[in-house]
């Protein structure tokens, strides 16, 4: 019977000292998917290994990975996972970030889930149009189309489910890292072209929860 | 300021009895993303209400929900939540399908959101090709793709993490039912137009986790 396997922990051996090592996270030195996570640690006053990998040198890296995919996290004993928001909550639990009641983390999750469908849905408009007719259907998804349809749930859901300047309950979660990165990424980062900078301005309650987050003093 | 908001638990208010009702799961009568949260529930032996909509139905229904998109949850409270994973993890909770430890339960989410990365790749081959194009796109994809990667993956995964027929640990978790409800939908259902349905034969990891769910009592 066929063995698709080969061992994935090659590049990094548990050890004797393995103990005393810290949580290592592996991505590219640019916020993207790596930020959530880094902002949890930060924030969680996590102590981390903050592994910053070059563009030029992920495709040797790649194969030598389990999964092939950043962000990857790398317990002590060299095993190591992926998959951003299985991490984030990881992170989450590890630092106070992710409640415990099952409810209330379910709320965090949702909008987990809920951001990554706005990075989704705001790739997807304009998808193999030439750049100008891309960036004009950007520019109308994002007013009118699924991502704003997104957004305004976001922003209602703040209003209804968090205290002013929170996504879920009354301090700051997983939730809020979540909303801060990705709407920094798919809004401000010109990452997406067409996306207009201002995209924000019309959802008052996002724009408080980015506050949050910018100005906790271990970000800012 | 702008209000986006408007109340989405018009449908369903808490009464005097809502502590005694069950929790209700909405779906379309079809396994698809409703299937690994009934066999959760089935399995964990937890009481629900079953709440099946017509697809003729659910245009009316979905501007009177929160997140306009199957499946959903619906507390004995009345609050609403959505997003399969998510749905799933809470689920899993109340079930004991989804583990306490940290490392274990980020294992499981590691599963949940592969089999979801296996879903949009074999959906996205041969996206926008005329039929015959497209159905020849899906086979090779499945062969020598990003699916046949992410199912290489997996099967692995099994071998590594879980004892035979599991894919963590020795006892049935939520990535079990979704690693058969996903596998069982991308390659058995039909839906997806040109993708073998032996297409599992050669991951014989993920067919005994299959197995596994296929033959328990409360599913079959």
């Amino acid at each position: 019977s066929p063995d698709h396997c080969h061992s994935s922990n090659d590049r990094q051996k548990p050890s004797a000292s393995m103990s005393s090592k810290p949580i290592k996270l592996t991505y590219f030195d640019i916020p993207g998917r790596g930020e959530p996570l880094r902002l949890a640690m930060w924030i969680g006053d996590m102590k981390f290994e903050d592994e910053r990998i070059e563009f030029k040198d992920w495709p040797a890296l790649k194969p030598k990975t389990c999964w092939g995919s950043l962000p990857m996290l790398t317990l002590p004993s060299g095993e190591e996972f992926a998959q951003t928001r299985t991490l984030g909550r990881f992170v989450g639990k590890k630092t106070g970030l992710y409640p415990e009641d099952p409810v209330a983390a379910m709320r965090v999750d949702e909008i987990l889930d809920t951001v990554e469908d706005l990075q989704s849905a705001t790739n997807s408009a304009g998808q193999g149009l030439e750049k100008k007719e891309k960036e004009k259907k950007r520019k109308e998804a994002m007013e009118s189309g699924k991502p704003a349809k997104i957004l305004k749930k976001l922003d209602c859901y703040s209003k209804k489910h968090g205290k002013p300047g929170y996504m879920v309950g009354d301090k700051i979660t997983l939730a809020d890292l979540f909303v801060f990165s990705y709407t920094g990424f798919v809004i401000s980062s010109g990452f997406f072209d067409g996306v207009p900078t201002d995209a924000l301005n019309d959802y008052p309650s996002l724009l408080a929860v980015r506050k949050t987050v910018d100005s906790h003093p271990a970000v800012s």
